[in-house]
Formats: C-alpha cells, structure tokens, sequence
C-alpha cells in the first residue's frame, strides 16, 4: 500500500503521520477490539454558526408558528424567534433543547425521522452556501472508509440528539442507527384504539446529556466496547478521548482545532453545557493527543459537490 | 435458490413455509428495514433447568463462597447455595438477581467478560450432557445465517443482562456487542490514582428489567429500528413481536413453543418476571404469530459438536 494513495485530503505532516502510525499498528489489534468512535458536531461536519440539529427546530418552529401564532408564546420560543442572544443565553441550551423537542411529544420516532430528513434535503448553511449534508468533512469521510477498509466498526457518540442524527447517520456516514449515541428523548409504549402497539416520544431527557463522562458510560452500556481510536473537538468529548487511549493496545485520541476563519471557522472548543476547568486543547497537549489543525492539516475542508 | 436447501433443520410444514415466505416478501424490503432481533434464552439456546446466566452466578458465587465463607451469609445467598426452591422463590427472581449482581460491583467491564468467557469455556448443561455453548438451537442458527446472506441486520433482545450475553453474542451468533439489549447495570466513571479514566461496575439496574413493553422502548432508545422479524418464546416477548408485525411491511413473529421433553424440556413459556394476563399460546394463535414447534418443526435442535 503506498502511503501517498492514503487520506488524500490530509497534508503530509504529522497528524497524518499519526494517522498512518496507528492504522498500521490497527492491523495487530484483534478485529473485534477495532473500534473508532467520532463526535459528530464540529467533528465530522461544520457546527457553526449554530448546531444544524438547532436549525432544524427552528425551522419546525417557525412552521408551527405559522399554523398557530400561540405556539411561539411560550418564553423560550419569543426569545429563539426575536433572535435575542441574551435573551436565549440566559435561558441556557439545556431548556432552550427541552423546550424545542417538546415541539415533537407524541410523534411516533418514524414520523420524526421523516421531519428531520425532510429538512436536511433542503437545507442550506447559513454562511458557507452549501448545502447542509456538503458541511462534512472531506478528510473525515477519507478517514472513516479507511477505517471500515481495515474492518473497523465506526460509530457516532454525540451531544446531539440522538435520533435526529440517526436519521441522517446512515447517508452522510454510512453508520447505523445502533452506532450511535447522543442524548436520548424517553419514549412512552402505548396501543392505538384497535390495539395496535407503537411508540411515542415524550418530553424526558433520558439519563442527562451525552457529554463528557456519560459519553463513556453511554459508551460501554448503549455500545459495550471501548475504542481504540476516538475523535472529538470539544470539552464534552474529552473523557472519551482519555479513556480511549488509557491501554497498551495502539491507539489514538485525535482533537479537531477549528482555526480556519476562511474556510470555516475560528474558535474554542468548549461544549457549551459543561464547565470546565482545563482547556480541551490543554489536556490535548498535556496527554500528547493528535491535534489537527483544520487550517494547516486539511487540503481539503468540504466534499466537492 | 432451491427452498430444499435452505434452513435444512427445519422440517417441511407450515412454519417452515411461513419462514420461506417471509424470505421471500423481503425482498421488496429496503436494506436499511431488514431488521430481525431474537430473544435469547429459551429461543436461541436453553433456558432449563436454570437461565445459563444464572449457572454463571452460581459458580461465581460458591468460588467467593469458598475463598471467603462470610460472602455466603446473605440470604438471598444462604437460600440459593442450600437450593431450597421455595426460599428462592419467596425472595423472587429480582432480588435473586440483584444479589448476584453484587458479586460483580467494582469490576471493570472487561474484568466481567473474562470472567463470563472463562466460565462458558467449560460449563456443561446440568442434564443434557452438553457443552452450555452446545445448546443452541440449530435451526435458529441456520435461520440467522440465511437472514445475514439476505443482508438483514440480526440482533439480541434478552432479558438477561447485557454485559452476559454480550460477552458470548460474538462466538454464540455473530451477533456485535452494539446489537445486544438486556437488562443494564449502570456503570461509575472513575479516575485512577495516576489519573487514568475507567468504569466500574455498580449494583443499580438501568432502567428496570429489559421484558415486555421495556423490550420495545429498549430497541428504539437504543438500536433504533424497528425489526421486521422478532423471535421469542415467553410473554416477556410479547409486545416485542406484536410490534413487529404492527406494520404494513412484510413482517413475522415467531413463537417458540417448548413441547419437546425428550430432546430438551416441555413448558409453558411465560416471563418469570410478569404476571400476564394472557398467556403468550392465547396471544400468538389470536394474532397469528407462527409458533414453532420444537418436536414438530425441528429436525434437529442442537447442532452436532
């Protein structure tokens, strides 16, 4: 295999050599323990200006709005709608999200799935003038197909809500809906008037945010392996990258630095739910993780069209 | 393909045409909808005269018992090592269980699985003379088989504990760890003195035993489709395959019915953990669910060692 041929759209440099390091000492790790896990927003596609899991309750408010002005009444809606930053950072994004997935309590999870793919067919990043699914990262797609080619399992562990991604999982990453993990709305089981059984999405945040620690715990209880390889661009990713790489098997904890103002975005990767006393990119360079500079590393940011 | 090929275990009748049938119409199924989950004791393998998991605890337990004999003085303990069926039973399976699960509080989740592994290497099935790993249904295995050559999804939705079955899923049915759904211990994330991040085992149930209508909730939290074949043999099964078959697609419930007390065991198969209203014969003949009768319909139950 010539190197050359390998994760075109990484520069030479040593994230890639990192990359190539670990995917040679892979091939002595047994198949069932190659396993690599990904965050999903600000990882494996663009997250600014707003989470595009955010876009799409907007836009379903907005729908609703306009079927029934009352809806938009409710306080965390007046402020989404009027566009107050202040007003939706006092609220904060834990009852700002609780508050949108209320829009869809009772929706059967199918019916819900058809929403979120009925949005991402059409939508349009805010600022970048391509569509949302063309906001993926070239250099991670190359990633995730070498990783399969060399019989790893590939999954999604994210703060976002983990049937929206599952939805689009399967299109934009080829991943399964049981590879992935994000925060998880609570379903009631119930019978329809002839007795038919189905499911209905509540209002109920199961078992806290997927950020963090609980990433791991959700990690081992909702996946039962540990990876060898994880990947992540904020505060809320760091524990599952620490505990990827605390063995002696290969492995390799990668950081995604958005330092590439004109081609995406400059800033911090802090998860905005989590205080936190250490920098993320301080941990990464204390624990000697693979930081990749999107600026310096990515020849290529987003798939060409 | 010529029918006489496939599914050779399996005797020529109506469930047997009911299976071809269904390999059949799903054809017309989109890749992404073939999904199939099957319940594990008593529809993949044996579950008489005692749940595997069970024999695996008890071994663990008289090994404490024997290293320290105090570990013996609990009384759900005192009750299970003297076999006194009545006591067990006065204490019930839950609390049974929950004892057992103590015994394995503290450990690291890759601790447990050796443990499990070590166990099922040498276990032997208390009357049929047999390795445990040698009493898996035959024809279930061939049916797994020829739903993966379909591309179908397969995956487990046991009562039993996750970490158990996920520990043997791999060897027993090919079956990954990420499609496995039971009844989930939480786990603690913890630091080492060095810093170094881990799991433990706790003693808490997450989300209350995986039977019944927790076994539909289950599948959508945490593997995200609906199957459109489901296996089981007990009312902890019950709304699982109704479920499956609450659709417009091509779908099959199947029944296992334990009436075969010269190669395996007669009984009727209800949840221990429920008390049902109904039992599950009554549902499946009322729904018409294909029930699967182990001395009619199979040739052979357990595969030649």
């Amino acid at each position: 295999m010539i190197a050359g041929n390998l994760l075109p759209s990484w520069r030479p440099g040593a994230s890639r050599d990192a990359l190539l390091d670990f995917l040679d000492a892979a091939r002595s790790v047994p198949r069932a323990d190659r396993v690599a896990y990904f965050d999903n927003d600000g990882t494996l596609w663009c997250e600014r200006p707003a989470y595009v899991q955010l876009e799409f309750f907007l836009s379903a408010l907005r729908r609703r709005v306009a079927d029934d002005p009352s809806t938009g009444e409710r306080d965390e809606f007046t402020a989404l709608l009027s566009g107050d930053r202040k007003r939706v950072g006092d609220f904060g994004l834990t009852r700002i999200a609780l508050a949108l997935a209320d829009l869809f309590e009772g929706f059967a999870p199918e019916a819900f799935a058809t929403e979120v793919r009925a949005f991402m067919a059409t939508a349009t990043h805010a600022t970048l003038g391509r569509p949302m699914s063309a906001t993926r990262y070239q250099p991670m797609l190359e990633l995730i197909g070498e990783l399969r080619r060399r019989d790893f399992t590939v999954g999604i562990v994210t703060g976002g809500g983990t049937e929206f991604v599952r939805a689009v999982s399967g299109d934009l990453y080829g991943v399964p809906p049981e590879l992935v993990v994000g925060t998880l709305i609570a379903y009631d089981f119930g019978r329809d008037s002839s007795g038919r059984p189905g499911l209905r999405r509540t209002g109920r945040v199961l078992g806290g945010a997927n950020e963090g620690p609980v990433k791991v715990t959700n990690i081992q209880t909702q996946l039962g392996r540990r990876p060898i390889l994880a990947a992540g661009n904020s505060g809320g990713d760091r524990e599952m990258l620490e505990w990827a790489v605390a063995t002696d098997r290969p492995a390799l904890a990668l950081l995604v630095e958005h330092d590439d103002a004109e081609r995406e975005f400059a800033y911090a990767g802090e998860a905005a739910t989590l205080t936190e006393s250490e920098p993320v990119t301080a941990t990464a360079a204390r624990a000697g993780w693979t930081v990749v500079s999107m600026a310096g590393d990515w020849e290529t940011v987003f798939p060409r069209r």
